[in-house]
């Protein structure tokens, strides 16, 4: 083995998802795990489901003594927790991508607009590089040390819309976008708004304006039409565990026909292998993707209205999250960006 | 007992819907029900929930001999069938309330262009009263012989623009509708695309443009603001049985704080025991309405764009199918609105 | 209204059961809702369902000033919290229906072995009534002050297996009772392993043996065969909200042919109208009886070993929990059986 | 690439998890895939999740041009129809994987009596192996030339069963294994009763006795005890896609303590990598194996009866169908055992 690595906060979704992805990748040796809920246990107590992967056994937070040994840590802590470990982590060496939302914004100010609390690493803003590979620079990628692993919902919007943005293509005044995301999303910690008798057969509408990922997709947005965007986001909350599909409503700003579009986004991500366009009259689902860190997207012209419906699907516990994150990594150390990422998607 | 009914096409989800609320209602004989696939079974064998509530069998379609004894007969058939039996139904003296889309356009060319048949009983156009007692006209549903039951999503639409638009509030230009229902919706028949390997934790976009009952929205926000509008659709599968939740997204033409917003939605369903704007902050969930007549919205100005989001949800069986054809059949016989209808949603 | 009734502990799913069943009796006045967690705040907010149905706010637990103007209290919470409460509800003159376990079990020992506390109240369990009217005694109901609801998972069982062991026709050495209930049995507190996540594709088994549970199963058989009977019962999570199906596996003493096993079935429970034993050939299952108080039954005689499958199903919040307790108060008040109980199921 | 395969029926579920399996193993080339329904049509057509693995476009059942090239093939067919194709793929020199039940029972009568067919190919069934490793020999799965893959719930029954039974430490005549399925082992054929509004919140038993894999338990139980053993079987339909939990209830003849029971298990595991005894107090759950070609057990004595209640999972499609399949052909070929099945479960 050659690659050694650290997950803080393994015990949630996305730490659980970390361990699933590379406890079977014969050059990554995880070096430690730490949870502040479970300090003490096996992985595989908080996890059943990774028994037969893993014997590692969580350590406290405030534990950093293996980081030294690894090559890149992953901080899959939550906001505001994480840009207080994220500075000490890089001092004793480490490569950091972080899960949270901590270094995804630029601008200190917006962060504390949105976030709540005055940012506690300003300093380090610069120097993240957001991680969405697809439509930012795999150089910047593979140079940094902290590496600001994107939001779910951002992730499938930019996907979405990157084809039409980066071209200036579209009236972003016009753009409406509707995203559905499953539970996980909402984390491990127990809460009376997820358990499976308040969301069986009850999808609900559940931050319609307002929500912290909106800020996010802006800046990306902006950066990619090389102006100022303000976005409507509006998120769902779906009786599944697994999955985001996100679909954005837009008015482009030139007529092109059907074979166009679907030419512009095939273009487009042609030398991707994650991001998968899909046939005119295929639309994307969920469970099409599930456990892999595919993108599936969909471009449909409205022929009356001549607006045009982009639909993107990703499982949002891996290319939203944990599987982004595994690829930022193979880019950082310059292994091939699939690797650990070879699973096909679970249907049914 | 007082009230002598039919049920045409009884072995579709709608149609065991309509006994269900039937069945227990003390003034309502059901005198006949009827089914193609189903004929000479008894409704208890089709629907094993019934076996409590109803001894009836089911004749063929083409067996009308019961209708003269009927006051109403619901015709709860697959659009094109509709149409070719509803006049011999009036012809015998029924009233009658048609779930289908048959009788919903005003316009025999547009329904041809949608649903690719020639309209079979175009004569009946014009005196078909579209049956969304909430913002159409009670006394039309109460003179009428025929009424057209709308459609599920165009309920939930209608039911959530209805102030904006009637008042002529917003911009037409700028809405988007983004609904989301459940798989009931695609009827009881087999396919392989509503299994339930297909369809648990597998949300997806399945008509992202061009569903047919986009006619039926526009047609019905024209009439609310006096001018034609023409909108965008676009309707996804959840995986839960029951429900739809619509999310409208819409520019205004013209500011109001939060609290007239909300002021506007409620004073203008304040007379109206099956529409519930709720308070601020409080979100639809389409498990809050199951089971039930009830619609719930909520309208959220969004501060930062100016937009709205006005979120509905309904039982798409009950207030999007059944439960509104018998609201429309008690308008048309003086009852009660509510009669038969006074079940509270079933949580969880 | 000339029925008067309070709820303790109306935030749990139970106490939400007995305000939707209830709310709509034209009889009946609900005066009080009591909850610990949420006093002060409105049933509506609680229970985003309810909205329509009720205007009642929570009461502290404490706050038994309403409690001698009802004829009945209902009593949802916790066991060991209920023990310490019924005695003073008894006292200020309300005939009470708890629906904790509290009372069931007639042995005060019995009770601490299981739940691990003393009984506070043991002078009540002598007339303590057990209320499964279908295979007790109408008559005690309906004089007693106390009336101890049965549990969801022991009225499946006993209505299943009541037609064996009242007439002793089966071995009960050889019993195997093998349950599966969904997610609302746990009620509605906050906790991981009912999350949604948690628990949507993930049946799992829960408590293998030493459900607490069995004692009061194993007191109703002993009653019903006049012998002292132990029993093997294992209890499953189902991914679904609502629903109890128990599937009994029993060697029969005697030998009887297929026909005589269902004739006693249909016999035993001939005049119970909320009891349907299914013809042969049709099976139960959790959904045709949801939202209902009924029980749906199947005896299956093995022609291979001679052994019975009988398999139930019931609504575990309707005729396992707040269904059956307004069956006893209907007993208890000389109404109807079925007031406030003719809902037929909901289906799908 | 050193191995080549084929699939007959690969347009099931347990085809299209052929492919996922294999699709990624470098070792492995697949040859052609089949399909009857789908002849002509791309396996990424035929199943979205696909898209990024498989190039291959299904050929028609009859077509047995590619057999010749390949090492292995599998067939998911049908039973009945599988016995007409496997003479003609042995005889063009592939090693045959069948995976219907036409090739388990050693007994052609037998066959006939539950399948209703005579048996096609009878000289066969004396050298076809049942395959199911961990119970059986190894060697003779290694030098067969035909393999009969196990059936999803004997696969669970029999691993829950083996320490038990191959010991001769239980009573067979007390044995009740009850069982419980997703939806995805009744197959991608539409049909009324597995459409997702039939079986959201609706589990149910399907087939309380007399199921088909009732002789496939009994033969491997026989054959584990040395005597003729007859069992009780009784399936049930999840809400859920994937998995199957199997509960077994049964009297030992002997006495144990707790500690020798769990040690009895996990000593008769010990060297197996795909089955994993849990420990005490951790019970299984389908989601912890959910994808994997795992098998979680539990075995819980009950200190008041003495008798034993064991537990098994596995995921029907993988462990229960085409892991297995795949994990037959790896010791078929002197491969490593978890070749391609590497993956750990999928949670949530």
């Amino acid at each position: 083995m050659s690659i050694t690595v650290g997950i803080q906060g393994a015990s949630g979704y996305t730490g659980g998802e970390l361990v699933r992805l590379l406890a079977r990748d014969p050059e990554v040796e995880i070096k430690f795990v730490t949870s502040q809920r479970f300090a003490g246990q096996p992985m595989s107590a908080i996890f059943p489901h990774l028994i037969n992967g893993s014997e590692l056994v969580c350590t406290p937070l405030d534990d950093l003594t293996a980081v030294s040994d690894c090559d890149v840590v992953f901080c899959a802590l939550p906001h505001v927790t994480s840009m207080g470990v994220v500075p000490e982590l890089l001092k004793r060496g480490a490569k950091v991508v972080d899960l949270s939302a901590d270094f995804r914004l630029e601008d200190a100010e917006l962060y504390q607009e949105w976030y709540g609390e005055a940012h506690k690493a300003p300093q380090l803003l610069s120097e993240a590089v957001y991680g969405l590979p697809e439509i930012g620079s795999r150089d910047q990628i593979k140079n940094a040390s902290l590496v600001a692993n994107p939001g779910c919902y951002p992730t499938s919007a930019l996907l979405a819309l990157a084809p039409l943005f980066s071209n200036n293509l579209v009236d972003p005044e016009s753009l409406v976008i509707d995203s559905k995301s499953g539970t996980s999303g909402a984390g491990r910690s127990p809460s009376q708004g997820t358990l499976f008798s308040e969301v069986s057969e009850g999808f609900r509408s559940y931050k319609a304006v307002g929500h912290r990922h909106t800020p996010e997709i802006e800046q990306g947005l902006s950066q990619l039409c090389g102006k100022k965007v303000a976005v409507r986001f509006s998120p769902h909350l779906l009786p599944q565990s697994r999955g985001i599909l996100t679909t954005c409503h837009i008015r482009p700003v030139a007529g092109k026909n059907d074979e166009d579009w679907q030419k512009l986004f095939n273009d487009f991500y042609a030398d991707e292998q994650f991001v998968r366009v899909l046939k005119p009259g295929v639309l994307p689902g969920t469970n099409y993707v599930r456990g892999s860190n595919y993108c599936h997207l969909s471009v449909i012209p409205d022929k009356r209205s001549g607006w045009l419906v982009v639909v993107s699907t990703i499982d949002n516990l891996v290319k939203g999250a944990a599987g982004q994150a595994v690829q930022n990594m193979n880019i950082m150390l310059g292994r091939p960006e699939n690797a650990a990422l070879g699973q096909l998607p679970l249907f049914p």
